[in-house]
């Protein structure tokens, strides 16, 4: 159990990373009387305009980042990608949760699924190989034999899809190897998954944990589209969702919110659960709980890292999370008008095409109890 | 129909009161892209926090006024007694919502219940004296008699019981006369009423007028203590303060929220309606609405001011809310461990006693449906 300092109301929250997730972390702590103060290299940072205060700097700027860090009472980021360096620099002068190790593991891809494999946690079928050669070689009679199929993964910044490549045949494995950089690179098997699930889950301090209901996510390009909650899932893989949250956030010594993203697969033993990856920080999947919980999972981040109690996550509503991609957003006031609809609209100064403008939540009531 | 701008995302509201009612349309405004600028005088003004820009500036200040209305798309209040002189300044350059009519009408208690009484609107009884003499022949033989008593009350400024004193004599009419400062004082006829409820509504530029449920409040020494959702009310004087709210907004070719506390008086006809008050803005009696409604009341009058379509305010849960007062708002390590409580914290530097320092909802299911 890690020894934490409880930061009451007047307490100021350093946030690194200044998009739509500090900004709704920055709305979360505003309600609970805490100011937060937003570190983010210059830029469209919309989380500036909700915060107390603002330093547009980059990662590399010690001198801001000591100034940063000064400042505040706590620290956390909005993103996996903030430079370790950076991280170990704030981490030196205030508390930063997540730990850093959490990014450490969350920012290559062979970390993360060594992290969970060790714990007795599974993962698609994954290869490391060092040149495109190793790779055929490693791949090869299997790949595209019976429509066996593999993705191809840069170990770090992936996101929303971008750094990959779909392969089925070795030609397509030496081409995507040059295509995504020719190293660092890590194969996948494809897993035939009935439907992808997301667990988020929040850790105190005192070890408390507390799991929101799992959603069930639609991608189309790599890009979350829509969230459900409740998922179509078994009571049984429920409880392995739960297992497996709890599990990463103890072994981690976690201290905030964490997002997994998992494969369902039906066999003939029923629902079997694969890791895809994690998120050291709250999720896009999670925006739903805004909508259709007393404590949001922005609030409960912030109830982690500030040592307050965590929220019960239980949701009093169904619910429907769309993102509102590019101009999608521009239909806000058709989206405003439907009367189930809760809007959320992050003030980006620029839409471009795929770019995450907002997100909008369909409630409606409870088919079953939520589960604690 | 009033002729109004449609502010989309990226949009500026100007709000005129630092307090948390500015602080907390801030953050709606916030969820919607709308940026918020926030005039106050110097002082505690926890809305500046959370806006985009705040100007620190007394209303007397033509030239801080005349830069703060060029720099917003659409300007509104938080408090009634915003001077009219700096209400119409703004007024000359930027669209203001409410309109300053309202604001004419709730800063004198004579307009106030001249205004309800002449929409065929009930209040108690009331009387407007020139001097302590004229008030105390004008109740003789009846103050006192059967127990009957009133309340006499400053007609400008009042708020949270100020400016109020009860009397049950013609000798507490004169100290009382002299105690609230001698002049533009109206006495109340006290009615026996057996419960208080509030009803909150908006209207559009359009002419749509939607109605949150209606509220039963509990004061204590004049302010605020809970406001409960549903209200024991009978469904026909439900009907009534539908009427009552839709007939003010529509008479004060009104856009924005509105809130109107109503005495509920128990007769052989049935429950009968008079109207205490009103505030031409959002209200303490609403804050349930935030937890408990897709669409807050906050939200909900930041919609109607930049021309968005009203929200659904049907209730997703029943609701009870706390006003936290003073110290109370130290026991947040308290309330926010509680299962079912949605806790709000104003983050304002100064705690004093009686001090709205922040508010707790408890959110549980559905009793009954919401009544649209």
């Amino acid at each position: 159990m890690a020894d934490q300092t409880v930061l009451g109301p007047g307490a100021t929250i350093g946030i690194l990373g200044g998009g739509q997730l500090g900004r709704m972390l920055a709305l979360a702590a505003a309600r609970l009387g805490l100011k937060c103060h937003i570190y983010s290299p210059k830029g469209d940072n919309p989380a500036f305009e909700v915060a107390h205060m603002a330093t547009p700097a980059g990662y590399g700027d010690t001198a801001a980042l000591t100034a940063f860090a000064a400042s505040v009472d706590v620290a956390t980021y909005e993103f996996e990608n903030v430079p370790l360096p950076a991280a170990s620099l704030v981490e030196g002068h205030v508390p930063l949760y997540p730990p850093p190790a959490a990014l450490e593991v969350s920012q290559h891809r062979v970390n993360e699924k060594t992290f969970f494999n060790d714990a007795g946690i599974a993962t698609a079928g994954w290869l490391h190989a060092q040149t495109a050669d190793e790779l055929v070689e490693l791949t090869a009679g299997r790949l595209g034999s019976h429509g066996a199929g593999g993705i191809m993964k840069t170990c770090r910044l992936g996101y929303d899809g971008k750094g990959q490549a779909r392969v089925s045949s070795s030609d397509e494995v030496r081409r995507a190897w040059d295509e995504l950089g020719g190293q660092d690179l890590i194969f996948e098997w494809l897993v035939p998954f009935a439907r992808e699930v997301s667990v988020i889950a929040a850790r105190a301090a005192t070890g408390a944990v507390e799991v929101f209901d799992i959603a069930e996510n639609i991608h189309e390009n790599g890009i979350l589209r829509t969230s459900q909650v409740p998922a179509r899932i078994s009571p049984s893989a429920r409880r392995r969702a739960h297992e497996i949250a709890t599990l990463a956030l103890e072994k981690l010594d976690y201290i905030g919110v964490i997002a997994i993203e998992l494969f369902v697969v039906e066999t003939d033993a029923g629902e079997q659960l694969l890791v895809n990856e994690f998120a050291p920080r709250v999720h896009n999947s999670g925006h739903w709980s805004e909508a259709a919980c007393a404590v949001s999972q922005f609030e409960q981040h912030i109830r982690a890292i500030a040592g307050w109690p965590l929220g019960d996550p239980r949701r009093h509503s169904d619910a429907e999370m769309h993102n509102l991609l590019g101009e999608e957003v521009n239909d806000w006031q058709g989206l405003a008008g439907q009367s189930d609809a809760v809007v959320h609209i992050y003030g980006k100064a620029a839409c471009r095409p795929g770019r995450k403008m907002g997100h909008v939540t369909h409630l409606s009531p409870l088919r079953e109890l939520s589960e604690r």
